[in-house]
């Protein structure tokens, strides 16, 4: 079994230095655990629910920011794509092109994305079923580029809310892909802050620890120094101080389910 | 009260001559039971579920169409976008631009489309609540557009299947714009067919009929001669025979509704 | 096609006088406008959010006052059930025995009321499908009672709410029993006050027309003089005052779809 | 921190024959792996999809049967009512008494079990949110009882499908009682097979790792010899030979998440 892997970083690109300090606590974090970590920051928001709402800093800044993450710090990274004509620019600097799930069935980003040959995560929409996932992968597949991850981050429930089925890890994991599991965008609430998104900070441990014990590959969760400050997502970020022993609990939990962690059938 | 506006066609542009026959056959309805009526046909399915699925003529090709029937049926006509590229040339042909479902919180795509000062209709994504379009309809004032319609298409209700809410038509209203009832894409079964959606076409009619008594300003329909050879969205289509019977149905509620029709208050 | 029944009362009765002033209002309403209407309010409210709140007079002072109702006005009267001991004392007086959404399932509860031979109105439970109803109806016709009505009033939709899929009528219309759509526990939302049930009000009529619209058998509406101080279900009751033009806009409606009303198929 | 309890036996009394039979073998168990275990069987299921399905042996033989499981094997055991006439002479043999999720609003039921001064287990109805609980634990307190068990057993998710929002269990802890995961239950899909429920059984583990590392207090499983010919729930029990596997992996993940279980805060 290959180890727990941990996609982090904030939610999006506030400042090159405060990503550059987040990344050298990462660097530390990961070395110290022994875990492989990729680096995750958004160069825009380009969904925020208020149109007055910070986005970053674009894709030319942005990128310049994540390739300094990756060379000074030696982090693999990852960011989310929006529109077609980001793709081939971004896939110059990102290991690991990530497909928003309200875009999981955009046909052409998919296919721009896997044409690259780099690694995509694809991030299930909130009004997809786990199996839906599988013309997803078909599409990767078609564009001749199987090195897919699947990203679970909840699923529509009701107004405002969203709920994550753990049984899409491994019903996802019966299509072939590697599972990760977003703990911090699930405990959102949509809108929940009438012009913002609100969410439930104190859930995310208990979601990242479910996840571990089900056998997901990954724990995407964004961090912050701050996140009551934070530009994005603050009410669902976790603390950066509160990540390494989040880590170690879940790395416990991995080891607990080693040695017989069951497949359907 | 103005009259219940009518937006359809068929779901994608199988040819030039399909989509010519449907608008002559539309404008003999609309003028014979005299209701306003926008014709709608895409050009581009850009999310199927497969990527296999016949996709439509893309954007110039089918725009050309859309000006044919423009010219020669005297219909204003509607088409849906997906990236920002593709909103201009759009605006040159479309009276009436719209904005999926999916993509109604990208930010980018509705500013681009606001700032054409076209009519703008943006579905209610399946993962918001009714009164989360309150932020979309800000991010239009903000761009200094205020022709915005909102259209219910369904909420995600657990796995493969949509809900309307008709509470949505008037929590949508109150918002300040009018509110179309798209009422063959609310009783699809996303992935429900597998590598295609489902879809419950004898549907149809109960719902278009409950969103008019309810006081929805239109309805979106999509039609075809023959649904069950059609390329795209067959199971949720009806038959272009049978659209006049409901035209005048749902106008027999609109005039029952009429003296009474409540607000919120 | 027969013409449309209401189902109407107070929630709850709480007090002798009370009730006979709303049956006299309600008699002289129905008569007015010509329509088949069966008075119902509860004896005891057994499943109140909290144990605190005011259930009603029980069933022996209850059924009292349904009986004057009923001798006095001359309506039908209907009451919900909760045990099975309820049954045989409740038909002596009930012309229609309801069984509480919560209650659907309860196998002894429904055989009881079906072995009355009275007409039996089963709620479709919040946690049911529409087709789920065939066993229930399956269970009274084991009894040999056809005599059922099913009611729509809602499905969970997430926390905190429900929300009405209209299709539900036609489909549990297809199973063979007249359906009958409550407009005012629709709108509640349970738990909404922390420790009682809220409401949306504001919504009863939309609905109310909406299930008209789709060609439901009857509506079923509870109705308050002043529904601010009523002792339940006050967030979702609607003013007495407001019944009569409600009814015939539902009235007009009904007229509406009368030539065309569909069936599946 | 408290040992993980189960609660586990078969859905129904079949026989007394093969009950005995599943104790035997469960006490092996908890005694090989020194667990606390509660034993569980139905004497009537009150509630079965069809009203041809077996429903047990009735109170009075099932109570029985139940005695000499307690007699013989030392477990204290637990059945579920329905009706408050079985509530006292069940409590003369029960240890803990259970009600159905979809009673858990019945007040007369709950407060009767609450009288009887016995630990009372209720299940979170799949209609409730999990702060809804806090009503049934103030009628449990107000009747004097502060032995209340929580269980989590699924939430309404559309037609046909529950889903587990793993933040209720420690949503439901903060309400100041122990939380028990319902690992079977959990995995109907109501009305699934027409006239019977279905299940998906493969994703009982997965369920039970995910509550254990949420921190649960017990689990909730029911298991059979076959489950395939089981005459209730035979699509969501797990065979009594993969139980001990199970619980050792519980057992590990429980001892994972020890020295740093978070509470909200």
């Amino acid at each position: 079994q290959h180890p727990l892997v941990w996609i982090t970083g904030p939610c999006v690109i506030e400042s090159a230095d405060l990503v550059m300090r987040i990344a050298e606590t990462l660097r530390g974090v990961a070395d110290r655990l022994n875990v492989p970590m990729i680096f995750k920051a958004s160069f825009d928001k380009a969904n925020r629910t208020s149109g007055k709402s910070f986005r970053g800093p674009g894709l030319q800044e942005g990128l310049k920011v994540l390739q300094t993450v990756k060379q000074q710090f030696g982090f693999a990274v990852t960011s989310d794509l929006h529109e077609v004509h980001q793709v081939e620019p971004a896939a110059e600097v990102l290991d690991l092109l990530q497909i928003p799930a309200f875009l999981a069935r955009q046909t052409d980003l998919v296919l721009a994305a896997a044409a690259t040959g780099k690694a995509v995560n694809v991030k299930k929409g909130q009004f997809m079923a786990p199996w839906d996932m599988k013309n997803v992968i078909a599409k990767m597949t078609e564009a001749n580029n199987d090195k897919i991850l699947l990203t679970e981050r909840g699923t529509t429930f009701g107004y405002g809310m969203l709920v994550n089925d753990m049984r899409a890890i491994p019903w996802m994991q019966e299509l072939g892909a590697p599972v990760v599991f977003d703990a911090t965008h699930s405990v959102q609430m949509p809108g929940g802050l009438g012009d913002r998104t609100g969410g439930y900070r104190a859930m995310v441990p208990y979601l990242a620890k479910a996840a571990t014990a089900v056998g997901c590959d990954g724990i995407f969760l964004e961090t912050h120094p701050n996140p009551d400050v934070a530009l994005s997502d603050g009410p669902n970020m976790i603390p950066l101080a509160e990540l390494p022993a989040l880590i170690e609990t879940c790395l416990r939990i991995r080891a607990a389910i080693e040695p017989t962690s069951e497949r359907i059938g």
